[in-house]
């Protein structure tokens, strides 16, 4: 994309202040209507060095309410966030809906100056397109509007800046050996751009090309291209609203349509019949003794915690997730888990629905927030898969949502799985009169009352639309990376020892695997 | 995936008659419907040898109306096929719109059964993924149901139907010596079919599991998901269509109101000076003599008369593509390329509107269709970028379409580069006085006056928009694997040199490649 380039625009000082005149306080403006229509914006630059990113990025949040973005320079990744996927620390920076995030260098180092500098290694390459694509594709599925803005300069010039800066010893600290490097190998590094570039232009997320030889030709540029990017996000959102309003008016007469070609009755109970059933298929009959329990429990538990620490010295991170009936047994089993670790290397994170802030971004956003760092174990008490199965069945999602989140999800974890993190799944499977004798029990034990609300009973109404969500799920996302164990929990003994020593297993596989390596 | 799945399911026969009574006269409403809402369909069976894909094939035509289908058997590529990217024979079968195409086997052999018996080689399966959700991706955004259907069995029972099969005359030559060692091996195998599952189950085109043991489950299952996947596509499209009606009345609504928002005249005139002018930076002053411009002509054409046997012999396929402004020249650069080529070997396919059979398919169909064997040269006198430019320019494409075919044409020539084509792309550039010369030349002349029209004057009225248009598609997709080149055409001589010699030194290069290979 570079070569086509034309660097020698140009804009005199004159033509320039008009423009900026009439640019700068159309973009205030559209920061308060994106504000308004809740349309989160992240703004990147990549490009060359000494290209003029910083005076750009200064020029651009010149007209901002500065109580309404962030500015993130990307250095190389600091010890912490190298314990963690390589999008996890741009996961945890995304900006809620309304505010803007600007990125001096980006995600996009790991595939330039990371790579040129040979800090990514050849297989971190080979997965960091990818990732990046699915990133950008998860973020402006879900409404971010994402300005990706290369700032081009020839070798000549960038050398010309180099040495000026050099000659100052007040400016001279800014040029690195690594910039050097850069410039005198620039053709090798450009064509890692042009890889980038090529495989990262996308018509959800483009890139925009900044000839950067003349300062002001770049910032109107620039300043025009942000301008027309959210004029057009403005536009569209409000035709989505219109849209969304016109379909729930239009939903009723499409089901009934619907209803007509298939009469709805007979099908869904065919569908009853037919459907993939996983659950159906678990043998709930499966016991264990108090006596076996006790001895196996305090084996598993003594293992466990010998594991904890070679994970800690392995910095192998873990996460475990669990869903499951209400009334599984999800709580006795985390507890039976956390018993046998060390209380600073692992965390619970008890998931209920969205607090206000998490509901202002990606829904994957609060839990990337809280995965674990090398070493450390992050238990999730319910899970990500709340999306396909409450957010569905009570449609607090759309069906393109729900429907795209099994590979969204399936992303994540490969994600995680690539980074060296075992994540493991787990289903507490009970039947349906095996709930509403626990439930029962909840409701006449005063010190298990607090476990129990109407809300529990409410979905248990939807038993079925529930079993035929969660069979999807196990089948969709069940992974060789991230597998789902369904756990036979109508006996409470029996789960606990299945959840344990999947656990153990899991670990001692992967040290055995670790230890050969090494 | 499949680790899931319960084999066991199963169904009673006078059950499996009573559905079907219900389910096949649904389908073949629904073969009605999807022709009269010209919807195209492709169902793709894959799964374990054995599982019985022939049997679920016939079960599903049954119901069907025989001309309205056709059901490829994917066997190993031939020869032929051999001699192009791997999806060409998939691209030039794609059904039309309202028809039907069903797969025994599909573009998946090349991750499974083909990986399997060592047949794909290690560099294509790590490309085959990428591709095949590409290839999915750009027919579901183009209207086309992708139905992917998997028939599992377990080892035990597919052992159990090989030797049935074995013990008959008749039937033993149904089971091949693959088919045994892919039971021997048969947990090898479910490994590339996992990972098959995992990295091309997507929301546009997910995979639905066939349990095989009972026939008659499986019939009626694949029978009940088709039926419900087609209800689904005409009603998504009757709400589409729907919406694109009202959109059409809101569409000016809303530009009214950006107008408001940008001032449109004066942003316009911005746009026009802060716009990446490649076309701006061409040198047209450059030219040649007429002498000289004879002496070049001969030595190229017998250089290019070597290289186009050497082509044949190494077996290196050519796609050259020309586009430009009208009477810029692109006839007569044609002419002098293929005056050097032997006729056999090489074929010009001049691009207009689509005819009818055309517009029922994807439009990157009739250009799959004529790309080159390996050894041959295929010239485009004009090509696929008339989506991004008449198209884009007249409003006959949507917005969305356009916009995501940046993205679609650098796919598709990374896939022809990838196979190992030579892709060129020339723009034949003229400013618009020399236009107006050669048109008025035109005009007068009456050897030359069928070469102009009055569109060719309506289309010059649109210079800016078009400008504009080709701009954007010069820098969004101009790749290494398949460069723009921009020829100065005011001078004929020049232009057709420059061509010709574009021509030349890529081939040299790549057979310089080639034999340092071997």
């Amino acid at each position: 994309m570079l070569e086509k380039v034309d660097l020698n625009r140009k804009m005199g000082k004159k033509e320039y202040k008009e423009w900026m005149d009439d640019l700068q306080p159309k973009l205030s403006y559209l920061q308060r209507a994106c504000k308004e229509q809740k349309i989160p914006v992240m703004i990147v630059f990549e490009g060359f060095g000494a290209a003029g990113k910083g005076t750009l990025i200064n020029k651009i949040i010149e007209p901002l309410d500065p109580r309404g973005f962030s500015v993130y320079a990307t250095a190389v990744e600091t010890k912490e966030e190298k314990m963690h996927p390589f999008l996890w620390r741009f996961w945890t920076k995304i900006p809620s809906q309304g505010r803007i995030a600007i990125f001096d260098r980006s995600w996009y180092r790991r595939v330039l100056v990371d790579r040129f500098d040979g800090v990514t290694t050849k297989e971190q390459l080979d997965y960091a397109f990818g990732e990046i694509c699915s990133f950008e594709k998860q973020l402006t599925d879900d409404g971010m509007v994402i300005i990706k803005l290369f700032a081009d300069v020839s070798k000549k010039e960038q050398k010309k800046r180099f040495d000026k800066l050099l000659e100052d010893k007040k400016t001279a600290w800014r040029v690195t050996k690594d910039d050097l490097a850069r410039n005198k190998h620039y053709e090798e590094y450009l064509a890692m751009n042009e890889e980038m570039l090529e495989k990262t232009d996308s018509e959800y997320a483009p890139w925009h090309i900044l000839e950067c030889t003349d300062r002001e030709y770049a910032a109107a540029k620039m300043t025009e291209i942000v301008v027309s990017v959210l004029e057009q996000a403005i536009a569209d959102k409000k035709a989505e609203q219109e849209k969304r309003e016109q379909e729930k008016t239009k939903a009723q007469e499409i089901k009934q349509e619907k209803d007509t070609l298939q009469e709805a009755g007979a099908a869904s109970q065919k569908e009853q019949v037919l459907k993939s059933s996983v659950l159906a298929g678990v043998d709930l009959s499966k016991k264990m003794e108090k006596e076996e329990y006790k001895k196996e429990l305090a084996r598993l538990q003594a293992r466990l915690s010998e594991l904890h620490n070679e994970l800690y010295k392995y910095r192998i991170p873990v996460v475990l997730a669990f869903e499951g009936w209400d009334a599984g047994g999800k709580g006795g089993a985390i507890k039976r888990l956390t018993q046998a670790l060390d209380p600073r290397g692992y965390q619970v994170n008890p998931v209920a629905a969205p607090n206000d802030a998490e509901k202002t971004h990606h829904y994957l956003w609060r839990f990337w927030k809280q995965f674990p760092k090398d070493g450390h174990v992050a238990i999730f008490d319910r899970s990500w898969y709340g999306r396909v199965m409450v957010e569905r069945i009570e449609g607090f999602c759309q069906e393109e949502e729900w429907k795209r989140a099994y590979h969204e999800m399936n992303e994540m974890e490969e994600q995680l799985a690539h980074h060296g993190t075992i994540v493991l799944k787990f289903w507490m499977h009970i039947d349906k009169d095996e709930q509403e004798r626990r439930f029962k029990e909840r409701m006449e034990n005063p010190a298990k009352q607090w476990k129990i609300t109407d809300e529990d009973w409410r979905n248990r109404e939807k038993w079925d639309a529930y079993e035929k969500a969660v069979d999807e799920m196990l089948i969709r996302t069940s992974t060789t990376y991230a597998p789902w164990i369904l756990v036979e929990a109508d006996c409470k003994y029996y789960a606990r020892i299945k959840v344990l020593r999947t656990v153990v297993e899991a670990i001692e596989k992967r040290l055995k695997e670790e230890k050969e390596r090494k």
